[in-house]
This record gives structure tokens, sequence and C-alpha cells, in this order.
């Protein structure tokens, strides 16, 4: 394709893209199509000569539209938001465009540095200090795993320098809450911890937090037995509940054993920009990894994970590789990022993080995080308010969780089912999509607000949906 | 930004990555910026107001483009071709203004359901059966490291799920050749063998492969000693000189003891889109897992690294989680990709594969794929006829490995550095980018032609600027 091709096709899709998102709203939120419909729809022999254009528009609007989630919708309050920014969409258009490759420093700088630039800015705007340094990754997932093998690497003095995880004398151990992500049980296994050497910290029955009394005699016990507590996995906005570990409680207790503390604030993380909720931040200062995911609520696209760290030699010495093919005369004096994380080559991903802040500017979106903030207070006390209701955790942020118990239903098991049904009937509306969750045994139903077109008046749209469709259940 | 703002801001970004392109040819292939002068020129207070798109457009032309390495560029042929392909990246921007979410199937079942179609278009396309399930990953680093996790868990029977790696009760040995990717070394340490586990085997010195007789001898003797095989890396393609590994003879030995053949044909996999080169990936059907980079000589642009695997049920048993917040009624029936790999989240990218695909077409790619591979054989057959020039390994592809050797100059070190100031002068005109690479201990000169606009005229010309840098070095 020459650049003039480009430049008629990039016009058109450009259009498709404002016009999609204008017309999100009329869209069913949640994808309603059944397993396989969309792999039918496109299957078929490989393409051997080129398709137009229109064809390929057409499967776009006729298969794929459908085949979605309207993340970007005002109705989308599940799991949690998933923000696309059109100022990063442009950001993620320019790095498409200028196809850098990300292998070293010497391969693009400017992929580097600017990196680095807005890792920095981000860094100032949550009010850490200059003793960190971040990088982006995929997913939260990834930077957990991250963290748990410097940990290890940490704990066990550098190890896959020698025999590895398997040669170590004794066993190294980690810690999380029982509502900590599923990515840390999974990183903890992909790291060759095994499950045995998790240990799943109960939370606090109404916060939802880690009980930080059972962390420290549990930390106590495994040294007591000759373990080695190798990483502490503090979360900050939990998935279930968007609960808040209790950070300091936390670094006190695994600096006791020299163990690694990761703070995993992959939602919430964007409410680190607004000064007045900073207190829920306290201690994070003092761990030596935090990790936050400008995706999701701050709305620069997928996949932009920022990962700190404190100690980026340790990160150096694990991850580093210096083969021949990617020196260069500039090594001494740069920063490699290969050598942060897993992947060789890298995306010019700083691109959609500096667009976005750079066009929108940090008042204004510190503005709609506050937006969101004041919806789901609305949406709390609507609740809280209303008979057959029940707001079942702290409303710490942008999520909401609500359970509906209705007159004389009290067998638990029924009124879990009860949860999902009226969940069910909200998304099958497909004027919005909620999810339900299971936290310490029981079914609620999580309304995550956060949607960047979602203003106040949305929330009361899905308040009413939420009564009729809970209310429309025959007890 | 509203739609329409986008859309007017959207229409200007086109025009410009259609003039950039356009008139990337007059660039400096190299960048040659100083470290630090990117990072000084964007750096400042985080944004708090909104800037202009002129501001920001101006940066991207003044510091941006001259900060990185012209990978579209004719002239270059640095470590391997990362072609970004312009229908590829009309399929980034559908996937980037979408939005979408990709975390279970239910998420975006187009998103899954694409990824199922585009990968077995690409496993047709190779000739491979379908005994084969493919999914994308960032990278082919990542791609390794999830190949071997699978095998860790294979050869210590699901270790992760109990005391992990550490519990282990013998250490598992990994096997690769000293001319493996340096990704296979660290995906060796960071799965937590150590690098004591790791059996580096020695190359023919005529042909870079791996001695497979050696391998049988230290597979055997590890046995022996009470050691566990859990992998073999087999190379095609490797990054110094483009060398294939002998896969049936390593298929052979591997099965012996149990282990697990992952092939790493990350730039050489393109070339089993062509019939005629089909041979060089004899064996790879009776691996256990395969991958290759669309986002290198195909062109599809990064990140786009596919992971073939025959064993799903064992990945998925190694890679899934299944938390209450991710469960939906449709889960029996369908692919979750999160079930096989690292993150959780994943960006549209099925969406760049599929519109290239359609917009070539398949005819079109390999075209192109042969006009490279000519193009090396004339490179290479003008060096070997050229008087003081040496073609230093096989041409197997479309990476020449050249040493020049002037009249008299015998001293090993000395030659080598002449290698490395004969490349160093023809990438300071600008004109073309060459990496040196150290191979079995002497340095030569790698050519790696494959950039998408790269003609015969521009390999010509390349000859032409190697002979008169080389020429220019007083002895």
């Amino acid at each position: 394709m020459t650049p003039e091709e480009f430049r008629a096709a990039g016009h058109e899709l450009v259009d498709w893209i404002a016009d999609y998102r204008a017309g999100v709203v009329g869209r069913p939120v949640r994808s309603e199509v059944a397993p396989g419909w969309v792999r039918d729809a496109l299957d078929g022999a490989p393409p051997e000569a080129p398709e137009s254009l229109d064809d390929v528009m057409r499967d776009l609007r006729d298969v794929v539209v459908p085949g979605v989630t309207q993340t970007q919708s005002p109705g989308y309050y599940a799991w949690f938001p998933s923000n696309a920014s059109l100022e990063s969409v442009l950001g993620d258009m320019a790095s498409s465009g200028l196809g850098a490759l990300g292998i070293t420093w010497q391969s693009a700088p400017a992929l580097t540095e600017m990196e680095q630039v807005v890792t920095d800015w981000l860094r100032e705007l949550c009010g850490l200090s200059d003793d960190w340094h971040g990088a982006i990754h995929d997913t939260a997932s990834t930077a957990c795993l991250v963290a748990l093998l410097a940990a290890r690497e940490r704990a066990t003095g550098l190890s896959e320098a020698r025999g590895g995880l398997q040669a170590e004398p004794s066993p190294v151990t980690v810690y999380a809450s029982s509502q900590a992500h599923s990515s840390v049980t999974k990183g903890v296994l992909l790291a060759g911890f095994g499950r045995d050497n998790l240990r799943v910290v109960p939370v606090d029955p109404v916060t939802y937090a880690m009980d930080t009394d059972v962390l420290s005699r549990m930390m106590a016990e495994d040294v007591a037995a000759g373990r080695r507590p190798a990483a502490v996995v503090a979360s900050l906005g939990t998935t279930g509940t968007t609960a808040f570990d209790d950070v300091p409680a936390i670094v006190a207790v695994a600096r006791q054993h020299g163990a690694w503390v990761h703070v995993d604030a992959a939602m919430a993380g964007s409410a680190m920009l607004l000064p007045e909720h900073r207190a829920l931040f306290a201690g994070v200062e003092e761990a030596d990894s935090y990790g936050w995911n400008p995706h999701k609520w701050m709305g620069t696209i997928l996949d932009c994970s920022l990962l700190y760290v404190r100690d980026v030699e340790l990160l150096i010495r694990v991850f580093s590789t210096n083969p021949s093919y990617l020196r260069s005369t500039a090594d001494g004096e740069v920063t490699q990022y290969k050598d942060w994380g897993i992947p060789l080559g890298r995306r010019f991903r700083a691109m959609k993080l500096w667009f976005h802040l750079r066009l929108a500017g940090a008042e204004a979106i510190r503005a709609r995080l506050r937006r969101d903030l004041a919806n789901a207070q609305w949406l709390a006390r609507a609740a809280a308010a209303e008979p057959g209701w029940e707001v079942c955790a702290p409303v710490a942020l942008q999520t909401v969780c609500l359970r509906h118990l209705p007159d004389g239903m009290t067998d638990p098991d029924t009124l879990d089912t009860h949860q999902q049904e009226w969940a069910e009937r909200v998304n099958a509306t497909g004027r919005a999509y909620v999810t339900p969750a299971q936290v310490e045994g029981r079914w609620l139903v999580r309304v995550s607000i956060g949607a960047e077109p979602t203003e106040l008046r949305d929330v009361e749209a899905l308040w009413d949906l939420c009564r009729e469709a809970a209310g429309s259940i025959a007890p």
C-alpha cells in the first residue's frame, strides 16, 4: 500500500472511528453474539488476492462492532472502566504510523526518552518522590510478575545466576489477601514459588482489607519454620469491592523479614492523581514496587500499565541481557528498557500517554475522575436509602457493590442466585452492563462507574433500571 | 475530546503519517541524536492545561522523528526488518478507535474469534496441520518464556500447583545453542531454572547450527546424573547469521528424554509462507511449540508475535485463572486467551493481521519476500566475487554476513575492529544502517535485507557504500 493509498483509506477510517464513537450510545452495551458467530462470519480460506477496503469495513461494521462489548459506552459499568480516550487514540495512531522499533535505546532514542518523560510526569502528578523509576508494561498481570521475579531474586541473592529457584535450600514464600487479583496467584505460580508457598491472608469482613495481624503471624510462623518470606502483594482497590489494604502496616511487617512489598493499584491508581484522595495511598512511597494502569479509569488506551520500582539496579540485574548485536557506544549513558521487564521489543507506547496528557491536560482528567467519584456517592446514597437494597462494601472510589434483598428472601443461596438474576435482566436490556462477583463466598453486583461519557443522568437511569430489573423477578 | 474534534485531528494525523512515509527516504536512517537530547527537548512540568494539536505535532516532527531510527526506510538493514505495513497500520487504527477490552471471551467475542481466524489463516499459509493452536503475544521473548514455563510444568508434573520449582527433588535442565537469541537465556533465568541448568550447546563452525551430537551427549549425561531435561530450544534463523538448527534431529533426541521442543523462528518464520523454502522448516510439525513474528519481515506492525502449541490443554492448566468476576455462561464453549499466556487484558491485535492479510493478500506478501531473498543472493554473489571481501555465513534467507579483509591485515583483533569501523562509516552517512555482531568470538557486519521499500537498486547502492566505506580506512 502506497502512502497515497493509505491517505485515502486512513481518512475513511478516521471518519468511521468518529462516527462509531458518536453512535456508541445506541448500541447494546454487552455483546449478545453467540459463541462461534463471529468466527463463522469471518472464517474461510486465507485471502490470496487483495480485497477492497469496502469489504473489510463492511465486516468491521456488521460483524466486529456487534461482536464486542461497548466499553466506550456511557452504559458500561462492568469489570472496571477501560477508557480509550480519543486523545490517546491519536497518540496510538502516531505510534503506529511511525512504526518505530524499541529494542535498545539506539533503535529509537525518542521511544525510550519519551517513556522516561511521561512516567516522570505521572509520578509527579501522583505525588511520588523521584526515588521511583517507571516503565510501561502491557498489563498489571505482567507488572506483578515482574515485581515477583525481582522479589524472588532479592530473597535468594540472585539465584537465577546459579542453580535457580530449584536449587534453593529452603522455601521462599509470598503473601497476598484473599481479595487480591487473580493475577497475583498466577504470578506466584509462573515465578515458580508454587501454590503451597502462597499464603492467602484473610480480610476484614467489613472492609475486605487484608488482616495485617494475621499477615504478621503467618510471616513469623514461616520464618520460625525455616521458610523465607520474599514478597507481600498489597492491593489498593481490589477487583471485588475496591478495598484498600493498609500499606503502612504491611510495609512495617514485611521490613522485619526483608520481604519485598509490591503495591497493586491497577484500577485505583488513577485516584492518586487527586490530592484530596491521596491518603488512600499512604505508605506507597515506602514500598518496593508500585503498579497502576492508566488504561483503566484514567483512559489512556489499553495496553498501558505502569510499574514503578525504587531499586532499579536490582531490576536490571534480574532482567538484563547484553548480546553483541544489541550493543552500541551509548550503552553506558542511557536507559535500556529491555532490561526492565520481559519483552525485548516494545511499541512506542509512551506516545499515547504523551498525546493524552498534553491534549487533555491533567486538570481536565482530574475533573472527570471527581465527577465519577461524585456519581458513585450519589448511587451509594440512593441505594442505602432504598428499602430492600444494601450497599455491601465501603465505596472508597467509583465502584458500588449492591445486593437486593427482597422481603422474605433469607436463604443465602437463594439470595446469591437473585443477585445474578437481576444483573442478567439489567444486562439483557442492552442499556447497561454490570458484572456480578463472588466476594468472600457471597454474590453481589458491581456497578463500576467511570466510563468517559458516563454522566450523572446515566447513573440515575441505571439506578432506575436496577430497581426495575430486581423488582420484576417474582419472589 | 469529542468525536468531531477527533475527526479533525485524525485527518491531520493521517496526512502526517502519509507524508512521513512518503518522505522517509530522505532522512538519516540511524538516529543521530545524543543521549538525553530528546528528554531535554520534551521535559518540563506535567501539562496541566490542554495544549494545541499544533504544538504536539511540532514536537512530533522536530523531536520525535529525528529521535528514531527510520525502520521504514529503504536504507534500513540493521538488526532484522521491522516492517510496519500501512495495511496493518490501518488495522491498528481500527483497533484503537474501537477501544475494545480483551479480558475474557465475553468482554469482546470478536477479539477472541478473529484471533482464532487469523492465527488459523497463517497456520494454513505456513503449511502447518490443524493440530496447532495459535495466539498472539507481544514478542518472541514472551512467547519463548511461555513455552519454557509450559515445558517446566510438563517436566515436573505441574509443580506450580504444589511446592513449585523450589520443591523439586532433582534439577530440571534446558538446552539451546550458543547462537540462540538472548531471550532464551533470559527466559530460562526468569522461569527459575537457573543459569547452571542451561546447557549451551556448541554450533557447527561453518553453518552455525546446533551440534546435535553434543546435544545428545549432554542430555544423556544429565539424565545419568539424575537431572531431568525439560526443554530444548531450536533456533530457525539465528540473530547472528540466520542459521537453521536441525529440528528433526533435535526432536529425535528430545523425545528420548520427554523434553519439550520449542522452535524459535522469530524472524525466519515469514519464509515458511513460501512453499519452495519450506524444507528449511522440516520437523517443526513434530515440535511442541513454534513461535514467529509477523511484526518482523512479513510486516504486520509490532507487536505481533505468534506462538503455536499442540497441547493446548496443558497450556491452559499452566496459565489459567478463573475468578468469579471473569465468569460467564459461555465459559465452557469458548476460547479464553487469558489462559494461554501471561497478561489478562489484551488489545485487539488480531485486527492488524486481519487488515494486513485482507488488504494486501498473501500472494503480494510472498512476492515481496521473494524479492528480498533474490536481493540477498545478489549481494552475496557480488561480495563473494569481490577481492578482499568474505561472505562469512551461509545466506539461508535475506541476511548477508560480511567481513572485509584488507590486504595484509591478518591480526584477528585488528580485523574485528576494522569490521566495526567500516560499518560505522556506512552508518554515519545516514544513507543506510547496518549492525555489526560478534559470532563465535569474531565480529562481522550483518546486512539484513527486507525493509518493505527496499528494492534491488537500493541494495546495489548499499554495496557501493560498503566498498567505499571499507576502502576509505587507511590500513
